[in-house]
């Protein structure tokens, strides 16, 4: 027997509602094989922070590091003052964990209603480096609350954080059928980063010569996601054009009730984290209204992550079929736990 | 007789096409009236770089400096490296002449159609910060081209610079049915610039009590563009938000062949500067295939800047009045000369 050990970080709101049915699922699509998944659960998010005023201690994150995977649901709430759970828990673990892919799936499954007119077929990955960019910290402010107050946000690349994130997206690249590769940047403005980045893909390249590549300035890129969105293959890109893309990417796809994402540290020197793109929708918590879809689908890397591919696999046709019955449309309205039990039942076959 | 003194910037690739139009439609639209204008034609661009060097001289800014209002065309050529004539050109005309408001309508014109199934009535501004933000040029690099290459770029906000952008954004929101501003950032990651950013929109709303207002992550604004851009009424948000979300604005509102943009100096301390959002577009230069429609938008905003109110009116009318018709579809495609002609008679009556 394997066995899994699972970090789970339910976090805020929602967050709790739809990791229980991540998790039912995971056990669905593990059953029966000689594969055990135990968990442990970290008491992590608002509540936490409310009673003792901690993010994420030295303590948690030993322990978190001890396991083989981390499913997170959501962080955040309103009564915590913004950017104290991002920063002090969400993207603390992202940069101490070193997840720098943070992997985006965009596609349109059959019988999903697009927003779009036309979408064609949408089938594309976004590869978002995920510690380094805007998303450093590494600003400040001045003379804060007065007329003179100047705030500061550094956004910091590197040779080393940009060409490993451009190497993994070229071989994602390279097992896909298109092997495209798409730069996503801005450096026409941003041009000592952005002129790193090109660089680095045109370098790159010449390691996988199979893989075509082409460029998009961010301000372009959304107007194709919005005309043509089949043309995107695998998108490489910083952090924070990489944020405002995939939740874009999430609207033509139908909605982040259906996007998955993977925090992925390829080197393995610390677990991978898997959760869904929403945040925690206060505003529905507690009423199993969640669609928990998004967070199967995050199992599903989880499980593609860990070498198990084939349940990786079933728990994406479970949520594919289920995406294509509902279509069909009775149109009933499922709780988060109805859809959970029923995606489980698809999994156990 | 009033004289109006315009700077004309035609640029590169199709940026003289669609001036050309732009200009006849101007002419159109103050025939008749006391109104005169007059035009300096002035070589900046691809061209000017490949002969001499020079992207912007001082002598061509204190030239341009003298002038009402400035008509740009596009700047840009690949066969120029990125970023020369965007920093040493346009962004510098942005700058040198302090237009830190950068207005760019979303509206949804009758006949036009969006690549959203069901777009509603979309009709909002940006209003775009102009002057600062990750724009500014403060970043750099080290050790370029080595495997230790660290390349940053620094955001810079002022409580000066912002508090001037949102007054005029709540001015803005005042004039307009629905009174409501939507601040666009990311504050829970860039918590420095992002908190300027909150509390000058909660300061300054002092000020306009009568206007509504809330608070976006860019990341949800790509999605709420895609979902419900009817929510949006007045948007505020910065430098490079506004760059992306413009871009997404033009592509769910019939494409950038009709998204005009205005870089207004609101204190009139130097001339604003009228453009179509779309760039130099070199693949269809100098075949007669560019829309000059988003010229002519921005020559109404150009006509509304200088008091010319009715003028500017009598010109949106034309284009809205124009779109109806192409939609009702003859099939024809028309040259831009053809579309320039047409607009003129409209506006000439
Ligand atoms: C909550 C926030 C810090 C986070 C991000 O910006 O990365 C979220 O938007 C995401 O995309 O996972
Ligand atoms: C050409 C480029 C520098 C410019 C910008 O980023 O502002 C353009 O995209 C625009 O939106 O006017």
């Amino acid at each position: 027997t394997r066995s899994i050990d699972l970090a789970v970080v339910a976090g805020d709101g929602i967050g709790t509602e739809v990791v229980e049915q991540g998790l039912a699922v995971l056990e669905a699509a593990v059953a029966g094989s000689d594969v055990k998944v135990s968990t442990t659960e970290f008491d992590l998010g608002a509540r936490r922070w409310h009673a003792t005023g901690e993010t994420l201690t030295d303590t948690d994150l030993e322990a978190i590091k001890g396991h083989d995977a981390i499913l997170l649901g959501a962080i955040g709430d309103p009564s915590v003052p913004s950017g104290v759970l991002e920063r002090g828990l969400l993207l603390k673990l992202r940069f101490a964990l070193d997840h720098y892919v943070n992997l985006r799936p965009g596609k349109l499954y059959p019988g999903v209603t697009s927003p779009l007119a036309d979408p064609g077929e949408i089938d594309f990955v976004v590869v978002r480096e995920g510690t380094e960019g805007p998303y450093v910290g590494n600003g400040g402010a001045l003379r804060t609350g007065t007329p003179h107050e100047i705030a500061t946000e550094v956004s910091v690349n590197t040779a080393f954080g940009v060409e490993r994130v451009v190497r993994d997206a070229f071989a994602r690249a390279q097992e896909r059928p298109r092997k495209h590769l798409t730069l996503v940047h801005k450096h026409n403005v941003l041009v000592h980063a952005g002129h790193l980045w090109r660089r680095t893909v045109e370098a790159v390249n010449a390691d996988f010569p199979d893989v075509t590549t082409d460029y998009l300035h961010v301000d372009a890129a959304t107007i194709f996601l919005t005309t043509n969105p089949s043309r995107f293959d695998v998108i490489v890109t910083d952090n924070l054009f990489g944020d405002i893309l995939t939740d874009q990417a999430a609207a033509i796809t139908g909605g982040i009730g259906l996007a998955a994402s993977a925090n992925i540290n390829p080197d393995r020197t610390a677990p991978s984290m898997f959760e869904p793109v929403h945040g925690s929708a206060p505003d529905i918590a507690g009423q199993g209204k969640a669609d928990p879809t998004a967070t199967v689908l995050s199992v599903s890397l989880l499980l593609d992550h860990l070498g198990l591919s084939d349940a990786a696999q079933r728990v994406e046709a479970a949520v594919a079929a289920d995406l294509v019955e509902r279509s069909a449309g009775h149109g009933r309205v499922r709780t988060t736990a109805e859809v959970g039990r029923e995606l489980a039942a698809r999994v156990a076959g």
